[in-house]
């Protein structure tokens, strides 16, 4: 081991520059990233309203859960392999790109049949069968941080994945387990410079499950824009209240909107551009 | 559902007796278990030591890790079918019966071969996909509580086991993360008796990764015991300070063997015994 | 700086025994030590029937808030100057000795002049003016640890109050906050053996504080003890449900004289015996 | 009791707008306020050297502790009087106000007499007995949050000032504590706009002790106030490596300077302007 961290290929010291790497025009790790979408795919009309209203404004990346991990059996556990199908003609029609959650290692190849970027949740960041499967997937990984898991060992699970062989990793914050409830998680802002100085791998920040409060999202996106982070993760839905699952934490349609020019003047002020701009620009 | 709480199954309001089943002659859930071992299997020679030595003493119980999930890609991961064997050719010699951990779906079939009981691991308590699958395994189930989970949720990771099929589930608590880096974890002794009300599965204490500190196993093993544990269950090494993991939380064999009588007297306050007295009692 | 750690005074390593030292016949730090009474004293009929009963049991140790420290303003305070009196005369009656919580330096005069041993609260924890100034007032102080320290600066608040005069502390574990909230704070039971093998000061316990919960208090109590612990301090109430603040966490009369017995036997085991079974002793 | 929770007179629902108050030509609550200056005052020329480079950028708030709260007892304790009389000299040379930790009742006259701001720290937060004395103090207050303090709690705490009489509290979010030890706290970025929408107060941060790390300051304060902090406390020192006390999260006087522009970049955004901004304007 040629690196002071326990973790090597990921770090800083191992490889200087940022990683970069293109996913549907985007230069993720260098241009800001933004993905948005409900938490679930629930039927045609909700993907297609969303879809529709999301690359109006440019959004290039559309998030949708298929397989949902649910803390009860009893609770609703996602469209499966119909909801992978919706999100894919969905995100097909807008020229979008997938983003979706893999739970388990039997079912890589379906995600990789319908998905750009395979997501794995805080609940599997230290499912190492998993994580090493990834390794070898061939496509991005959106790699969650664990509720309660330490900064090493977020990026000793991404080393899991580089180390078996796949280097396209882009670590994802989503707020941490800690005594205070009056938000679901508490967002680790400083996570973001610390991670970006410790590793070359691009960070971004899911401030829906970081909060888990709408009107918290917001301001835990401008504060994630302004502390470094390369990009976003965000619940949105056109019928917030009728949601089939966290509801309470996903903007409403033109909340989400209302909020983009001012993350654009964030962004330029560090001399960055989110993707979404570069989208009104092309067209 | 017709339980005040999300779970049902598992509950003591569905269920008022104690869940009891039978494995390798003891009663469990009925008496109390002692369950020791190595950390992990790493040769022939430790775990013929160890299993040797934990039979004299009437243990009925053998733990060993074959797949070790660790933090690093780089550490040692056990050695995986080659430790099965060993661990289960060690445990017939002295009549005893195995536990292993169980880390992915598809390893379900060897673990069941070689294994009487099939543990999942903190960092699997959320990995629905294995929950369910080892709901129709068809062997009992030994499920640590996941390191920030709550006891709502461990007792939801249950229901998916017991939903699935297989009501032969003991609980074990492991120690949470918590600010205070003095221990490992922090034991939480108060959910011992927390558990036993609202659930009628068996609940165990593992006081090794609970306090990762040798000189406190005895001391957390006792208290949990007149606290109302169902058992426990121990790392025991041959050569602690050689182990290949875990060492600085692994008892010496005869720093086990000294702690049992008060572990005998300390459950006789309650009218229960161990399992190892029975053994010796029957020899 | 002699000691490895960054207190001395109250390390094992700079004094080898135990400290011990007597208070109303008992050696603390030697004899198992238990405090009982209301969280609040409320009026007279309250505090004579709950010291009356305790006394019968044998015993000697009387707690009753008089300051009480309130989350909210608009909570009960405490009858302050009023309830010491209660409480001293109620002490004195049945030959008891009293502890109460100091929560500012301006009333210490007061508490040395009603109470036995002073009791410092988890918020005041790191108050260091308080600390200084009780380390130079003669009597006994009961230091809690605050509800987020970790033990060494439990350890380094009792180096305040010794470096200042006092070595008479003893110190008392009463749960952490963490993530869990099934209980009101969480056990750190493994803090006992730990922070006894660290220091050479009494430890005792609070499982009302600890748990919040009463029926969970027998199992905790039961704990501490087989854990080592040198004492239990516990609310008790002649009427919990009526009770003016914590009633929730107080056990009723019958339940805690219940539990008696068993905490003597555990006590046996390792040699010792509770103050109150001396005193049945000597009747 | 008129609002739903269980504060009241800092409560959003009890008043409606923002709480301003001016202090040395500053509108808190509706300025962003700047304060800098050293964790401690350690001499003469450290605090000359800092508040002229201070003043120069038109920095108004100079801060400085003189009685510092220190884990152990052998630490340095602060300059004491002599520390404040510094403080008190050096802004008054450069204009600027004094903010001072206030650490017992006792100390309050002094403080009135050379502190324009009273700092309360954050093992202080609920200490009662001296949130009362300050509510009658008759300067502004500004009030650190608990380490481990709910925003709940937190608000009780300026409940308990605002109640006695003195409704000019600063709320400062300064990280809490969690597992995570990477960082000194844990920055609650969505403590910011949560606070501000259930509390008319002002609410600042302190990046500095938030995350114990020189280098993650900068992206904290613009984290901040891009989340809609009224302001930023930060701790700054002319020769870090030789601060008696917190020299690894102090920033270079160079460093402070240069993240000043960005700030009042961010700040514009939101149609709010930073205090030191106007003072450079006015000279």
């Amino acid at each position: 081991m040629s690196t002071r961290q326990p973790y090597q290929l990921v770090s800083r010291e191992w490889k200087t520059e940022d990683t970069v790497f293109e996913i549907n025009g985007v230069q993720i790790g260098r241009d800001r990233l933004m993905i948005a979408g409900p938490c679930a795919v629930e039927n045609q009309e909700q993907i297609y309203t969303i879809t529709e209203f999301l690359s109006k404004l440019g959004i290039r990346f559309l998030r949708g859960g298929a397989y949902k991990p649910r803390t009860s059996p009893y609770s609703f556990q996602g469209l499966k392999t119909e909801g992978l199908i919706l999100l894919r003609e969905a995100a097909d029609k807008y020229g979008m790109a997938v983003v979706s959650e893999i739970m388990s290692e039997d079912k890589i190849p379906e995600l990789l049949e319908y998905a750009d970027i395979l997501q794995v949740g805080t609940r599997n960041m230290q499912n190492y069968t998993l994580l090493r499967a990834l390794g070898k997937a061939g496509k991005p990984i959106l790699l969650k941080r664990g509720m309660s898991s330490t900064i090493e060992e977020w990026l000793l699970a991404a080393e899991y994945i580089v180390s078996s062989g796949n280097e396209r990793v882009i670590l994802c914050e989503r707020g941490i387990r800690t005594f205070e409830n009056a938000t679901r998680n508490t967002l680790d802002i400083a996570a973001i410079p610390l991670v970006k100085s410790l590793s070359h791998l691009p960070v971004i920040l899911d401030p829906s499950q970081g909060t888990g409060i709408r009107d918290l999202v917001p301001a835990g996106s401008k504060a994630a824009i302004a502390a470094g982070a390369d990009g976003l993760i965000i619940e949105v839905h056109n019928q917030p209240k009728e949601a089939l699952s966290d509801g309470d934490q996903s903007l409403y349609l033109d909340q989400f909107a209302d909020m983009l020019p001012v993350l654009e003047e964030i962004a330029k002020l560090d001399n960055r551009r989110f993707d979404f701009t570069q989208e009104k620009i092309r067209i």
